[in-house]
């Protein structure tokens, strides 16, 4: 087996050949013949309002709750949103609370903005609030970072009960909640709660993005929070100076929903993301030993993998190759190197026929070491 | 006269009307129907090598010196430039000397990180090195920005001794300078330097963008400095977790210039904007009183205005609607609150004949009030 075959189930980005060239061609072209030069000035710093209208519309859709446009800020995705986030609303020292395991470049945007980092626990029902508790009586967060929805990497969702603990401690302890719910529209409808805004409108910054159902290089996403927190974001220098975060992407992506694509895109990535999770789920029960457990996640891109804690990851990883297979190790996910028998595999990127060839060898490597 | 009637030569933006929307729907359409989908994945941080290299090239033809990809980096414009090099280069606290006045909206930019700011005077030949050398002997900074060519708002520029003078000193004293070099390719020939890189290229990061020779609503620009900058600014977690600043934008950029539109572009952008100013400098020396003093710039998009000091700007500035004309009050550019008797009027937003009756208003008005 030569590693140039390496299937890396450590990718989390959609499959490249599922990627809509076409449809973006389509609307551009709508776009631009449109004698409106708009898209190409200085914008609004929160987005123009006939786009933030058609997110909207397009959001209330797929949602199924009501969605404002005036509760809509345009980003250049949701990282920047997280890092825009951070520069407006924290000041320097602020203590900011961060999931354990959790996004692992979200650490990276966190690195770069002056805030103290503290971690809380994530179990099978998503953000432990007992954990939280238990770390709201020594620290006053400003701000609470969850992946509340198909959660990155355990793929876990949070539960109702929780988010109701989650923001009622919001309002005790007088902090706000940075929910990155980019992967809200990616999985089973009766799996997916309502975004965590419906539980607390006011204290709820929703991070969204087009990079997981559209196209990451696109680099156009939302945030959605009550209007005086968009107030205050869209007080940002570089927004100001720029005239918001992209407004000529922005107009073509407003066309493209215009035109009925991003509905019907959606609906054929949706299809193509459940069955390829089905399947890895499945592939996955028939070959790995009884000791590794892992989460049945009902949408996202990701599967969690415990294996047993006399197995290294780091080490198994650097033998991963040899099996023609690549997952992203546990440590990655944790600001505190924890998670040293866990792995993330998924089925985002490649096509079932694919993902059963990197289960098998995935599952003989485990074998091996088991 | 009616408000709706007001020019207002305060806006610093490209003519809507001199906008490139055909061009980038025949670039769109080109990049889009190529079945390469990298431009809609995640990105290299610094932007992809084949768009590094077209630009590279680009620049290397209309800046006449050599051009290295690997000295590129790609942004979301200068705004975005700048902010992340004080991300990446600066700790919190650090010194950073601006020029005074300087381009009002990097204020609000420096405002959101935690940097110290040090004033330096401009004159007529740009950032006033013996003003620097004072500063440095009280003050250590991380880093110096300035607008070395049609600075904004004086028009003025850094002068090839002052040039030399002050890579002196940031080598004497160990800091990097930030040129903000956006107006590089909008001037006379024989009155534009080389960059200022060419005189250090080891301590010059040079801001570049396609806003004020393509459009700003594009979103796009880059950075130019040596590769062991390039190495830092790239770590950036928001560019990790992004994957580069903007990947289908830069893509269709790559096209355009590819199909040879923004050579063509901006020869004819430079055309219009030349004839402008010319007129605009004519029609200043018609109308107004002896005792306004003015720079006549070579390039950019700036005329800089200096009223007797009895004159107090921000007066003269609610009066000026009524005479349906419109400017940058001075302070707006200075942290110190300075230039309580300057004003800066642009010339690239409106034509020739819209120009000559700004031109006769503000005439009007400050004859009123002399």
């Amino acid at each position: 087996m030569l590693d140039h075959d390496v299937i890396d189930l450590g990718i989390g980005e959609p499959d490249p050949a599922a990627l809509p060239l076409g449809q973006l061609r389509q609307a551009a072209a709508h776009r631009l013949s449109n004698a409106d030069t708009a898209p190409l000035r200085y914008g609004p710093e929160e987005g123009s309002a006939s786009f933030r209208a058609m997110l909207a519309e397009f959001l209330t859709r797929c949602c199924r709750v009501p969605v404002h446009a005036d509760h809509l800020m345009i980003t250049a995705g949701a990282s920047h949103a997280l890092d825009l986030v951070l520069s407006r609303l924290c000041r320097p020292g602020d203590a900011v609370f961060v999931e354990d395991p959790t996004y692992m470049f979200a650490l990276d945007i966190f690195r770069d903005r002056p805030v103290r980092l503290v971690s809380v626990r994530v179990d099978e029902h998503g953000l432990d609030v007992d954990d939280l508790e238990r770390m709201l009586a020594v620290e006053a967060p400003r701000l609470v970072y969850t992946i509340p929805v198909f959660h990155n990497p355990t793929g876990v969702t949070l539960s109702v009960q929780r988010r109701r603990r989650l923001m009622e401690l919001a309002v005790e302890h007088d902090f706000l909640v940075v929910a990155d719910e980019v992967y809200q529209l990616t999985g089973e409808r009766d799996a997916t709660p309502p975004p965590l805004r419906t539980v607390n409108g006011e204290r709820v910054l929703s991070l969204g993005s087009f990079s997981k159902i559209l196209g990451p290089g696109i680099r156009l996403g939302w945030i959605e929070a009550a209007p005086h927190h968009v107030a205050r974001l869209r007080d940002a220098g570089v927004l100001h100076s720029g005239g918001g975060a992209s407004p000529l992407m922005a107009a073509i992506l407003e066309s493209l929903i215009d035109l009925g694509f991003q509905d019907r895109f959606l609906g054929d990535l949706w299809e193509i993301y459940r069955a390829r999770r089905l399947h890895l789920v499945d592939v996955l029960r028939g070959v790995l030993p009884a000791e590794v457990r892992f989460t049945t996640p009902q949408g996202g891109y990701y599967i969690w993998l415990e294996l047993p804690s006399r197995i290294d990851i780091m080490t198994l990883s650097t033998q991963a190759a040899a099996y023609g297979v690549g997952f992203r190790p546990g440590p990655l996910f944790s600001r505190r190197d924890e998670f040293t028998s866990h792995l993330r595999v998924s089925f985002s990127f490649y096509n079932e026929e694919r993902l059963s060839l990197a289960g098998e060898r995935l599952g003989a490597l485990l074998r091996s070491r088991l």
